[in-house]
This record gives structure tokens, sequence and C-alpha cells, in this order.
């Protein structure tokens, strides 16, 4: 009784009066064999239901979802409300040719200079960005074939390394040299596809890239999911030409954010053997990390390209949800994930980008996003691009950091931003944070609980690991009543 | 184990082989104490969840909730692909003024000859419609307030009848009479404000009518839910002149049918007092068959105007969503409900339709739908507007009635339509009858279990009737995934 609580309308809110709130989860640490008799008894009926409830009540989780009136509507897809053209920008046409698209895309970059890269390689390490890959081939320095075997060749070592480092989980080094041939005829022919010809990607293991197999890092979700064409996104790559290595290793279907899967092994971060890669496209981030690829595709729906891209020092894209195509990726149909590109440089992620972009016929009706554009970065008339952005910083949030090492590595770059390129940087509030995450989290559970539910009525729940399972116990107790209230709160 | 379902992609269904099949619900009758008690169960932690999911797996509920792979992605909310322009119709400005809207609606309606209604006056009972009174108050043959006073003695005495049949919840007599008297005024000056000046329409009481308070059929919404203005489709049908007699009686928050309501009484059917309204637009449907009000406004979200008013013999328009606001209704932020109006013929319908047409700024954003238009049924150049109608008929369907009256009724209907107008009737199948009728039920039920929820856990759900109790019941048992999966699923 009297538990009601009222939020104000977003746009009456007193961002004065807003409290930053630390978010204080409480949940049991357990490991071994506790920990799968946890799972067990979740699972169970009756007394299952009994202890999530009580695991909720005590952080609060009903709170928001079913005491709580919010004053807006909900919004299940994100929206694009009209947006005004922005200045030095080159917009892409997402319903011509990929190949169209990175050329564009190319055009906004600086300068190459390939003297600044092959000149100076007294550098133990460089990652090769994929023009220097596209010279190297165009002056017949090197062929996709020779490069094909190189990382066939790492690939197959890292297989046998200790402590092993599973960067994919599904590889045919025949596939690979296969296509790598195929590119490197068409530059003996002198006709290469674009600039993506003869780049070296991988693709997240829930993203389909014929004929290999999308097992999402299950031990079984190929046994009922066939692939039998590239994903969308892949088909746009691959009409550029580019070369796939293989399924990138992740967390089991995408259920967290450390990259560990105990079904493939786990895939180590490259600066530190004994580090996690984040997740979940934790072998994507890896793999552009390690300079293996000069890109990978991943997917995010809740931070699984940015989480591992961060942890890697690499660039990962979330890209705008409905920008492209989620066709023939395990994750079709939720309102939250994306595929989007993970690059050594934010060149890289900008071709890799204009090439998957093209939101489906489906979405280009109903949510009419505006059309996708690039940044100039080509300096020539002297202006900074980057100048004209306004970044802004929710202080209390931004501090809120395991190790200050983490927040002054972010204050450097912000200052880097600011000074170097004249970037404004605003103090910002974003208020009902901690309402944000808890109808985040029902949005995705919910969405891929649906999708799983037939398989795990079909008796396949049993063979996901642990980890899993705990959170899908959580996000099966959601009612479809705290589904609609999540869709009020904007996250 | 083996028990999923997959079902075959929309575009490649072969309805050759689509079987049609009657719904058969198995479900205890209950009624009096052991019905009270029975609710009592389903409520009750552990036993009540353990009952609706055996009465659920009964009724292959969670077949197509759980067990079905539906290929579809989900749709959320109605969407409006783009559609060429119909023949024959006149566009409505849907951003212009509510008067100017109802001007154009006019303007496509039949040529008006008073001297058929009024010189030909030896019926026993007759409709008077929107331009019958329209006529009547400019040519002085009476005036606004002289109706009023003939409907607050009626609205007066029905309360003290036997059997008593509510139409209303909230009744103001002075407030009727200010409205009268000033509509009145505007006559006598030679100013009415469209052809709706001096209109008598009732509200269903889930639209908020301002003063008057808004109940939706229950004994307590008003205690937690203050009116402080007119909702945006009674706003708009105040400024052009209508007069709003109170608020019409429903079944409780819509949830229901029949239109049986235990707080306030049964609004009964004006054609047989010992009949169903039909529900849950059960008064404003009532009230319009009854001849005392031209048109009224109800909700639908599944059958609540479109039931009522096929029960009372009259014209119920269930418009598309979004065409309209629902902003001040109870119900304002589902996908399928909305309002829309009752009348005695369809020109009425029209009338009323006009003047409420407006979808919000946000759904003019995100949802974009076509521009509303009429036909023109001025029929001055000789052509049957209804000629080029097509009208699909799925025979099995129409055909499950309770009796054969029905269905010969609807068929002399469709003989009419096709020999006097030269409509086509066409042969129609409609796969997964009885998984939209799920899915409709999911969604529905989770977006009022949504909306009534921080109540609920205030402590007023032992207040709503145990009908609606029931239902509830129901609606909370249907977890997240469930809803994300019936959005899967068209209907």
């Amino acid at each position: 009784m009297g538990k009601k609580r009222v939020l104000v309308p977003a746009k009456d809110v007193d961002l004065s009066t807003v409290k930053y709130e630390s978010e204080i989860l409480q949940a049991p640490h357990l490991t071994g064999f506790v920990f799968r008799l946890f799972v067990r008894i979740i699972e169970a009926p009756l007394i299952g239901p009994l202890l999530i409830t009580l695991l909720k009540k005590q952080n609060n989780v009903d709170e928001l979802l079913r005491n709580t009136v919010i004053p807006e509507e909900p919004m299940f897809k994100p929206e694009y409300p009209p947006q005004e053209k922005e200045p030095s920008v080159v917009e892409l046409d997402e319903e011509g040719r990929p190949e169209d698209r990175v050329e564009s895309a190319l055009k906004c970059l600086p300068h190459y200079d390939p003297a600044k890269f092959w000149e100076n390689s007294s550098a133990p390490f460089r990652y090769w960005k994929i023009r220097d890959y596209a010279y190297a081939y165009r002056v017949k320095k090197v062929t996709p074939s020779m490069v094909a075997e190189r990382i066939i060749s790492i690939i197959e070592e890292n297989g046998i390394d200790k402590p092993p480092t599973p960067l994919l989980i599904s590889f045919d080094a025949d596939e690979v040299r296969k296509q790598a041939a195929a590119s490197t005829q068409r530059f003996e022919a002198g006709n290469p596809l674009s600039i993506l010809d003869g780049i070296f990607m991988a693709i997240k293991d829930d993203i389909d890239c014929y004929p290999l197999l999308s097992k999402g890092g299950t031990t079984w979700m190929h046994e009922v999911r066939t692939v039998k064409k590239d994903a969308v996104c892949v088909s746009r790559l691959r009409s550029c030409g580019v070369i796939f290595i293989g399924k990138a290793n992740m967390h089991e279907l995408g259920m967290g954010t450390t990259g560990n899967n105990s079904n493939y092994g786990t895939a180590r971060n490259p600066h530190a053997l004994d580090r996690y890669t984040g997740g979940s496209s934790s072998g994507p981030a890896a793999i552009v990390a390690s300079g293996l690829c000069s890109a990978a595709l991943g997917t995010d729906g809740g931070g699984s390209i940015r989480i591992p891209s961060s942890l890697c020092g690499v660039v990962g894209l979330k890209i705008n949800y409905g920008r492209s195509s989620m066709e023939g990726s395990i994750c079709d149909s939720g309102t939250v994930e994306v595929i989007g590109p993970i690059a050594s440089t934010v060149e890289d992620a900008m071709l890799v980008y204009a090439a998957i972009l093209g939101a489906t016929l489906a979405n280009r009706i109903s949510m009419k996003p505006s059309t996708p554009c690039l940044p100039t970065l080509s300096f020539d008339d002297d202006t900074d691009v980057l100048g004209s952005l306004r970044i802004g910083m929710y202080t209390p949030w931004f501090n809120n950091v395991h190790s200050t090492e983490v927040s002054d590595k972010c204050e450097d770059a912000l200052n880097m931003l600011s000074k170097a390129h004249g970037c404004e940087v605003t103090e910002v509030v974003i208020p009902e944070l901690l309402d944000m995450r808890t109808a985040h989290a029902v949005s995705i559970g919910s969405e891929c609980v649906c999708s799983l539910n037939p398989d795990w009525e079909d008796g396949k729940g049993v063979k996901l690991t642990y980890d899993t399972r705990t959170n899908l116990a959580l996000f099966r107790s959601f009612t479809a009543a705290d589904y609609v209230a999540a869709q009020c709160i904007s996250f």
C-alpha cells in the first residue's frame, strides 16, 4: 500500500535536482558446485521463480516495473525525429551499391601518404590499416594470397599455444585461401572491386558467413539453424572484395560482457593474455587488437561492441538501430541489437560502416531513418571537423570507476579533443540512469528469451552454460507488463 | 522434447492448404461463491500461477507463445506502408482546425433534403441525424436548450426505470444546460461553430470530458487520476460546438465484451431490454441506439466499438491506430486501442470522425500515417463510390455463428452491397486466426496490466469486479517473451 512512485514527465524534470546514484547490485557470489546447484534451483518450478522474485526485490527491480507510473508512452523501436543536415558531412546512398558507398567514404578520409607507413618501419609492431593493405596490393608489395598464408599459419599456431586463446570458433583454411586467390586474381587483372578488396575480416559467430556455421558461441545453435547464405551485412562486404577468415569467438549468445566462453575457450586480451577482452564481441575485438585483421564485424545490444573495443584498445562503432540490416544474424528480431564494425582506426571503421549501411525495406518504411552521412576528415580547407563537436560529460558517472587509471586516461582523451581540436566539453545530467538500466535489461533479455523459447522448450536449455542459464532465469521472470513498462523509459 | 512448431513466413503460406479452425475454449463455468473463491485462488501466490498455467496449457496458449518459431520480426505498432491515393476521396488536413475538417466532410455527404425527414413524419420513431438537428436549429424549429431539457428529463427518468438501464456513469444536468445555452446563443447570434454545433454526444467513461470524472467503469479510478482538461478528441469536438451529456457506461476498464457492469448497473440493449448491448462501449452504443444522441465516442482495442455497435444496430467505426490522439483517455499508451465514433448513420460517423482526426506529433513523426481521407458520397456524377469496393469474405468463419439468423442478415447486407452498389465480394482465407487471437489477447492484456500495475500494487486490485480480476490474473501470467512473440504475429 502506498508504494506507488510517479515519475515526472521527461520534459518537466528539474535537472538541478537530479542526483547520481551508483548501482549497487546485491547477488550471491557463487562458484563451482554451489553455483551449479543455484542454477538448478532457480530453474526449478515454484522455488525458482520465488528465489528470483526475492533477488529482484532485494535489488528494487520491481519498483520501476510494477510500482511506477511512467508518464511517457511506450517507444518500442528507437525513433528518428527529423533532423537538420549537419555541416561538413557527405550523405551516403543506402539504396546504392556498397562499393559506391565505400568509394564515397574513402573521399571523406584524410590524404593517404604511403611514405608515412612504409618508410618509417622501425616500430616493432604496427597495425596495417585498410589503406596500407590497399596500397601494398596495388604496388604489388604483397598479394592477398601471401597475407592469407600468414594469417592461416598464425591461427593454426594459435590453437596449440599455451594458454590457448581461441580467436575463432569456425575456421576453414581452404575457404580463406579460395577467397584470397580470387582477390589476388582481381588485382592481377587490375580490377579490384573496391578499397576493401583483399582486406581480411573476422565475423562474430552470431552473424551468418556462408558456408561457415553460426553457433552464436553455443554448442548446438547450428543444429537447429542452418546457414544458407551470407547475412546481408556480410554479403555487402563480400561484394566489396572482403576476405572472411572465420567466425570469431563470443560470449555465449552474447549474454555477457566478459567474453568468457567455456564451450570453446575464452579469447584473451592481446595486450595482456591474463585479461579478458570484454564481450560479447570478444573474438572480433581480440582479432583486430592483435593486428590479425584490419576490421571485424561484431554485434551490440548493450555494449557488446563498445566494451570489448575499449578493453582491447581498438575502435568499435555501435551504429544507430535500423541503419543496417540484421537479416542473417542470430539476433535478428530485437529492438536494440545492431551489427557494427570494430577496427584499429576510425578511418577503417568508417569504410566498413559505409559498406554495411542500408536499412531493410521494412525499417525504411516504418522507421524512416534519416539519410546516413559521414564527416569529411579530409582537412583540405584547414577546418577541423571535430571542432564542431560538443561532448557531454556526466562527471559523477565519469568518475565512478574501479580505478582512477581508467578515468585519467579518459580525461586525457577529452583534453586532447578539446585542446587540439577545439571540441566543447559540456557538463550534462542523465536522470533515471538506474531505471534505464533496468529497462534495458528487460528489453534485451525478453527479446532474447523470445527467440530462444522454442529451442528451450525443445530441451536445448540444459546445453547452455550455467552463466547463460543464470541470465535466462532472470530474463524469463519478466512479465509482459514489465516489458511494456520498460519501453516507456528511453535508454 | 520435439515440441517446436515452425510457422511458414507470411509471404510463403500456401492459402489452399489453410484450414479454418473454430476456437474451442476450455474453462470452468463458475458463478456465485465458487466463482469468487476461484478468483481468490488464481490471485494467490504459487497456487494461482500454477492453476493459470494449467488452464493455458489446456487451451494451447503456450504453444504459440513459447514453442513456435515465428519467422517475422516483431511489429509493435501498426505500420502504414506507402499507399496510392484512392479514387473519389477527399483528403483531410489533420493539422488544420476540426471545424474545417468537418466542413470538408460535410461536402462529401449526399445532398440533404429536409422534406424527406420533416414532411414524412408518420413513423413512430426516427433517429435525428446530425443534419436533422442542424437544419432544425437553423430554421429555428427548435433550440439546443429545448433539446437539452428533453434529454435531461429522459436521463433522470431513466435512473428510476424498472429495470434501470444506466446509460451514464457521470451526469450533471447543469453542465448540459450551460453548454446548450451557449450553443443556443450562438445560433441566435447567427454564428454556429460548425454543423456539429448543438449536437449532443455522450463520451465513454474512459475518455476525459472536463469537468466530469473519468472512472473507466470502476469505483476508484477517479481517486487516483484527476481530470484537468478535455481529452484531445473531446476538445476537438467541443471546438465544433458539440454538447456533451455525460460519461457513458462501459464494461469495467473495457475488459470485457458484454457491457456487464456490476458497479453502476448494466446498460441494456434499447431494442430488447433483456439483452446485453455488447461492450465494452456499452453506454455509447445504447445511447445512440436509443435515439438520445446522434453520436457518441467509444474506445476500441479488441471490438469495444464494433461489438456494441452491431449488437445495438448502429454504426461504429474503429478508426486506424494512430489516426487520432489518445491523449486524455485512460488507455493512452497501448498499441491497439483507439477512440472512434458511434452514430446512427455512416454520414454522422463521417462527420465525427473528421472532427476527431489528427495524429499526435509523436505518432506523426514515428508512424507517418498516410493522409486521412473520406469517400465522396455526393453521387452528383452518377458514379456510386461503393462500386469500387472489394469485400473479402472468409466463408467458414462467416458461417461459424450461434444462429443462422445472424449470418442470414449479414448475407442480406452483402447481397445488397453487391447487387445495388456493384461491390465485388471475394472469397478470402485468413491463416493463423487462432494465433492472432492469442497474440491480440497478450498484447491488449499486457498493456492494460502495465498501466494498472502501480495502482494494483497500491492495493486497488481488490476494488475491481471479479470479472475483471479473472482477466487480470490471466493477463498477469504472460511473460515478456510472450509479449514479444505476440508482436511477431499480425492481427
